[in-house]
């Protein structure tokens, strides 16, 4: 992890820069593959799994036996930990439903907005070495809660041909009924065009490396919607003197831990602090299992000195992080002052694992800087907001004038034609 | 205008179909206008002023007395309209607003979010014959409400060289500061890249034509966010025996003279309303200035006779329309049924005009069957939500536990760590 003291003003636009993704240069294999599966549908699924996921299957199925007794195969107290989780993200994203808010803008002239479920949509749960069964939590309930009619789930299979079963049981704890054993190029393929197994989807959610990157951006091309555009997860944290040396070194591996390209940046105004946290993390890192891939992860890592607390917030502005902890003596006194960010971390107990699981927000959040734009993942993600307007007759006397001047001055004769004719009617009356 | 009567259900799925957009065609043209924006700034944004709009000027900024005595040049009926159509996308943007929705998901661990406004967006208005002038309050009205930092606004120049007073006055009602006389993918990319005169902006937003569209994909691929994807627009009309004529008629040409790629479908369950909607037509068409463009897209545009309402419902489900007219007895009751569209009108007396324009709601949806995933612009087009947390002592140990197993079993040990190093102080306590 590199120190930095003091740096000055002009250096901050540098020190934010993330390391360059370029998806643009997988292109032309997304291309192929993409091609591939409009033409040739389950059979390219089954070819591109053995070359890719080297693994032989016969159908990207999973029996819907293996789902139902999933359970069987889960220790007690693990299934006891995903029912809590589940519970929390349930509470927090239910709160997010919006009531219609019907406003009576003129008189007569009423307005709403109602959410609709999209109706299809596919989840991306990534394979590799760890089953991310939080992330089927984390994109399943709200799925379920904002009414989707197909919830679709596509994981790779392991060597064995099969899906890990606490993958599987947080499927079905969440109720997504269709589980496909499909990776990659090839899933995002296949949810953006259908194949005889796997159904088309109006939108695809789920992480995933840079070749599942590529591919959603592909998918989008096509005309499926995606959650958002994806980099490497990253965490900033700002501590001062109150600060617990060994649990920010805790929050910072629990970040580095994901990937060689994660990113920590560690803000603070108290120099002892920071050299404390440096020592910490050491002790930490050398017990850690992954150990390697956060010591490269650490490398893209810095910790930096700043004058005070508003100039660390400052900064976060500038960066703004997929995560933020808050490590300080009042972090509520900063809330107003955070402009960009995923999720907030708020004082010393609240580490960023707690909304990696359980405490009940998304761990789905927008990386690379694209807190500035983008939300995290919520209830509003699974749904669209129709909106809806009653005018009476009265209603259009009221409003109707304004219009015909606009569209007039619009030159949209048509547009204006559409009120008069209407208010003709009304003054015969 | 078609005419088809009972289509076979096995045909649907080719009469939804829009005319294929390929954007991806002005890809290079794009490319190069922008390559050459990044590089040149402003002296780019004049040289293709020259070649694109064919007038020269100075520099791309409205001088601010112009936008300041705007309202000299703009009748004073006409300034009213525009106060009353503010007003009303006013209060029906403001009722758009979230509460915070703190939430105890477990004892101890409260969750919360909160909107923080996009700082800097960029609002995009065609040029063209007429001033889009309700645009303008569209999207600056709820960047202002939202509280955006910077709000730009990029329109062509007229012949003169010069921008529509119309189109001053309404951005200076809305609050609007700076306004550029620049249009077409030399807007977009300025928006994008930034130049001396004109800030890169967060988000773009707004209407344009196959250019303009291409070029917001362009600038999405770059980093920039934009409101949605765009393409010509479209009105679905649902008619039962109750429906008026004229009024469709007058509605289907209100769309009609938007462009010649504008799309109409008329969907009733009465043969008679279809003819006679169709003889309404003719007789208004003949009187209308924008005839040869309303002609050409009724070319596009379908009457259809279904069985009844509900098999209208439908197929208007499956179309997913941009603007849906339910010109029927009881629209209350088909509400409910209403999976996929943008914005809906209910009754003889909610014509589209009034959603162009003044009832409140916003005039910027989604084209092209995307709404099936996406809303019109609304507030929340504006702001991100952050999520917060705060976990008190009591709240890690209720649900810590959950997480390290959680963690463990996705063999993210360091996760883990984050917790146990915390549960640890707290059990010597």
């Amino acid at each position: 992890m590199k120190i930095i003291i003091n740096p000055q003003r002009s250096t901050w636009p540098e020190l934010v820069n993330r390391p360059q993704q370029s998806p643009e240069e997988l292109e032309n294999i997304v291309l192929q593959v993409f091609e591939d599966i409009k033409l040739n549908g389950d059979a390219a699924l089954l070819k591109y799994t053995e070359i890719f996921d080297k693994v032989s299957i016969n159908s990207v199925l999973v029996d819907p036996a293996e789902l139902k007794n999933s359970d069987l195969a889960v220790a007690q107290d693990l299934q006891d930990a995903l029912r809590l989780a589940k519970g929390n993200i349930e509470k927090f994203h239910a709160s997010q439903v919006q009531n219609k808010g019907r406003i009576e803008t003129s008189k007569g002239v009423v307005c709403w907005r109602e959410n609709r479920a999209i109706e299809k949509v596919g989840i991306y749960i990534p394979g590799g070495t760890a089953p991310l069964l939080s992330t089927v939590l984390m994109l399943g309930i709200p799925a379920k809660l904002a009414g989707c009619k197909e919830i679709v789930l596509c994981t790779p299979p392991g060597k064995n041909g099969k899906i890990n079963s606490a993958i599987l049981f947080a499927a079905k704890l969440t109720g997504i009924t269709s589980v496909y054993k499909v990776g990659g190029i090839q899933a995002i393929g296949a949810l953006t065009f259908g194949t005889e197994s796997i159904p088309r989807v109006d939108k695809i959610f789920g992480p995933g490396n840079q070749y599942v990157t590529a591919s959603k951006l592909m998918a989008q091309r096509n005309g499926t919607a995606i959650d958002m555009p994806a980099g490497p997860s990253e965490l900033l944290i700002i501590g001062d003197k109150s600060g617990v040396p060994e649990f920010i070194a805790a929050d910072i591996l629990s970040q580095a831990e994901h990937g060689e390209d994660s990113q920590v940046i560690f803000l603070s105004d108290n120099e002892q602090l920071i050299l404390d946290v440096i020592k910490a993390l050491h002790i930490q890192l050398a017990e850690l299992p992954r150990k390697d891939i956060a010591n490269a992860a650490l490398k893209n890592s810095k910790a930096i000195l700043l004058k005070d607390i508003h100039e660390c917030l400052e900064f976060s502005n500038l960066y703004a992080p997929e995560h933020l902890i808050l490590a300080i003596e009042n972090p509520y006194t900063m809330i107003d002052g955070i402009c960009n960010a995923g999720s907030v971390f708020l004082g010393n107990y609240s580490c960023e694992s707690a909304g990696d699981y359980a405490s009940g927000t998304n761990h789905t959040l927008p990386t690379n800087g694209y807190a500035r734009t983008y939300s995290g993942v919520s209830l509003d993600s699974f749904v669209k907001k129709i909106t809806f307007q009653e005018i009476s007759k009265e209603g259009l006397q009221n409003i109707g004038p304004a219009i015909e001047l606009m569209a007039a001055e619009e030159q949209l004769t048509g547009h204006k034609n559409a009120v008069s004719i209407r208010l003709k009617t009304l003054s015969y009356v």
